[in-house]
């Protein structure tokens, strides 16, 4: 792809700040070839050139990052980090403003281990399977949390608040401690490493005065460089509890009876409550079962129900912990499902001593890392992609149960397969739903915008608001934010100002616009 | 008291500013006789006159905050938010800088709560009185945290990141969505609630974007209107398991042995160890053990501690739950602990429906308010007083054994009792020390500050940051935060700028200068 360049700048200039860049990281890491910039597109994305970069510079530690950061700043040149590049559905490894340079951290790849306490101190370019991998090699007594799809960076996916499905699931709540390079190039520390040499850094979360660890989370104020991360220690047992619904109503009660185990503790990990096409999509698809457009038939899914033999929705829930205790509470909770289904819980148990080889579909539940979910955006056939739609709902079986009902509308209306699950957060879900589609069905394609507009529309009425949404959309989603006219979103601009006065990070993320380019909020 | 005055503000100029202040709230809560401003000193400070506001305002809605915020910004005068002004042994309700107006919010007294969720959405003046109270009364089935001196605020302990004893003790991160007044007047809402309407402000923590309410814990970004609070479930059973150590070098393996439990979640509160004195120091005065200055003989311990049957330290653990969970837990722990120390542990089991009449020194574990720990200040008789100490450790008995040790001559050296504790947290302790002092005991005072710069010293050496200190130390404190030259804190001072160019708004509190005072600086 030839060089894009950002809005007010020449080729000219832009080739100067990247001679510029390669005498900070050398000439072999700016990337700035037709296929190098081809490497950071979004594949994903409905139109890849409408977030196509102008170059990447990859540095190896956080002094080139500043370096880097004072460079941009001198020639004003905008800078979109990524950390491993696999947000898929959210944008990939491409910028949202078009001919930003990609900060690519992922040759910055050192770990360090605290055995003692559980926590890995972590650069942007270590994936979950570096990590997994360092601590099998090293025989560590810790889990990692891994998300559906493993293969980004551990405190990437973090810092886009990305999920997994251990009782650590909640990635951005278990960083401690980072690492900021800020726009003017600027090295700080959040929490305890404010103070040089603190051996607390990544075991005490706040430090003295605000605390600004979720500042640099989905943010656009700073390149963290190396963050804390907790790990959950071995456990000693874990126990599966899995159930398959045969009805989709069956989700308003399961998704109460959840709720409550969250709130009051008994459940510590986010079970998800996925619908039929989870399975199917991975391990088929579509012209297998069905050669006309349109959302599937009833009968379609039965069949496809019956070949995995699954339920309209499947729910997983894990226990970790000592034996005894794990096994008390999967008492509590068979006797609490009892009451409202005569289906028995599948139980699995294993614990310390056994041999830990689960299928793929378990893997994640033991904070193995896996890929094989990403085989769902071949569903369609052709060149496959996916969008990520993901409101946030009180925790309650009839908010869950009315926005499925809007949503499969939704699907139906324009024609694409439902594919929806309910996170069980500790007093809210997020409702992730994935818009599967093949890029070369250019009918297909041309419904994609309009069919996420509505959603994140039909959202908006019942005032739920997305946790995370594709670089495309951004500035829609921000826009929803809107409480005193979006008085949020201003204090982020007033702060953006105030760090970053050249406007050269990420442009747009989150849809915060520094003042130089804030005319172009869509 | 007669009035002092901010650093270039005339008597005329602030009362131009307090007759407009009395537009906005009324004459009668504009606080500013002698009488009154004596109300808001810090008693218990060494120099209360140091901290001498020059009035108050006490406004009964957020939309009169604003308006207050507007009108200091006219007149220039600083400002000290507090909720209800009981932080003691940190600065009571006493602004850091002599002069400013105290904005005494304990007026705002609302309290909304969400049963369904478990959530209370409250403003700075309900207290855990209140709380608990409402929730008494309307038989709801919550329980509160509580700090072991429970006339505060709720949101103001959380703001300060003030502790308690249940699953849900650290406080601050039980705070989900907040309404802020920032600087310049405007209205702000954290996380979900940046859309307006949302069903989801406090039930999900981040919303869109970087997320800010640590942003306004312990800082002077902004004064909290509003804040979401979860609560803990009401459990089926509580467990108690309580120990006393014989020894004082016991503290090692306990420490080691707990933190493993906070680590593997096998316990979910975070429990005290505390000297002593604790108990003593509430139940007792010093004179009826000893007459002598000094600290006190081994032989006076051994009688204090054989008259309340107390070991070196007490520890008491506590699970919240379900029964059969919460006695499989106190199976594991017993087994854990019987591998250190013969002496069993003693157990107490409550659950549903058995009546809930604890102790004094048992109520704050089940949540119920409590201030008779406040007797300790009087101690040493006269106008009593105490300062807190509070470093943070890692997790291990050796690193808990070594502090203690330095503490311990400390409080020798300077003729002062050790009252000491270890907050036992996920991966770290706070170690809260009090000093505790007699405000007519001249020799005694002239001690004091030597004293807490020698703490502090002991622990910068140690490369320990305080967690929290008292508003005549923050300054020091914050200094001995200082990676990169004090990196965070001129991060800090930016934003704080930028946020509130005139510098109305707490100057000073957590070493947060604004720029029209930073010359103030210690």
């Amino acid at each position: 792809m030839k060089q894009a360049l950002p809005p007010g700048l020449s080729a000219a200039q832009m080739d100067r700040a990247l001679k510029d860049f390669a005498q900070v990281v050398g000439n072999d890491w700016v990337l700035a070839t037709d296929l190098d910039r081809d490497t950071y597109l979004d594949h994903f994305a409905v139109d890849e050139a409408a977030h196509a970069p102008s170059a990447a510079v990859a540095p190896l530690a956080a002094e080139q990052v500043q370096e880097i950061l004072r460079v941009a700043n001198r020639h004003k040149v905008p800078l979109w980090p990524i950390s491993r590049g696999k947000n898929f559905g959210y944008g990939g490894a491409a910028p949202l403003l078009k001919g930003s340079v990609v900060l690519d951290l992922s040759r910055m790849k050192k770990i360090e281990f605290d055995a003692e306490n559980g926590v890995a101190l972590l650069e942007p370019g270590v994936g979950f399977y570096d990590l997994y991998d360092h601590i099998q090699q090293h025989k560590l007594p810790y889990w990692t949390s891994v998300p559906g799809n493993s293969w980004g960076s551990v405190i990437g996916n973090a810092l886009d608040r990305g999920v997994g499905y251990t009782t650590y699931g909640q990635h951005t709540e278990k960083l401690c401690g980072m690492e900021v390079v800020l726009p003017s190039g600027e090295l700080v520390r959040t929490g305890m490493g404010a103070m040089s040499g603190s051996p607390t850094w990544n075991l005490y979360r706040y430090g003295f005065g605000p605390s600004w660890e979720q500042m640099f989370v989905q943010s656009n104020f700073g390149v963290v460089t190396r963050a804390g991360v907790w790990l959950m220690p071995a456990p000693e047992s874990m126990i599966g509890l899995d159930l398959e619904l045969e009805n989709a109503d069956d989700l308003g009660w399961a998704v109460d009876l959840i709720a409550g185990m969250r709130r009051d503790g008994l459940l510590q990990q986010s079970p998800s409550i996925g619908s039929w096409l989870r399975g199917a999509a991975v391990l088929t698809t579509r012209k297998e079962w069905y050669d006309k457009p349109g959302a599937l038939p009833d009968d379609v899914i039965a069949a496809i129900r019956k070949r995995f033999n699954i339920g309209w929705w499947s729910i997983s829930l894990r226990l970790y912990g000592y034996e005894a205790v794990n096994e008390a509470a999967a008492g509590v909770i068979q006797a609490q499902f009892a009451k409202q289904t005569k289906q028995p819980m599948t139980v699995t148990r294993w614990k310390q001593g056994m041999p830990m080889n689960p299928a793929p579909g378990q893997a994640a539940f033991a904070g193995i890392p896996v890929t094989f979910p990403l085989a769902n955006a071949a569903w369609h056939g052709g060149r496959g992609g996916h969008l990520g739609y993901s409101p946030v709902l009180p925790a309650n079986g009839r908010a869950a149960m009315e926005q499925f009902r809007r949503t499969y509308d939704r699907y139906r209306e324009f024609g694409m397969d439902y594919h929806g699950s309910f996170a069980m957060g500790e007093r809210s879900i997020v409702n992730v739903n994935q818009v599967l589609f093949n890029k070369d069905d250019r009918d297909m394609m041309s419904r994609v915008n309009g069919f996420f507009r509505a959603l994140v529309n039909d959202a908006t009425q019942q005032r739920y608001g997305e946790y995370r949404t594709h670089i495309d959309y951004m500035d829609l989603v921000a826009g929803t934010y809107d409480f005193n006219h979006n008085a949020l979103r201003r204090t982020n601009e007033t702060i953006k100002d105030a760090l970053d006065p050249n406007g050269i990070l990420a442009p747009g993320k989150s849809g915060i616009w520094p003042k130089r380019y804030r005319n172009l909020r869509k």
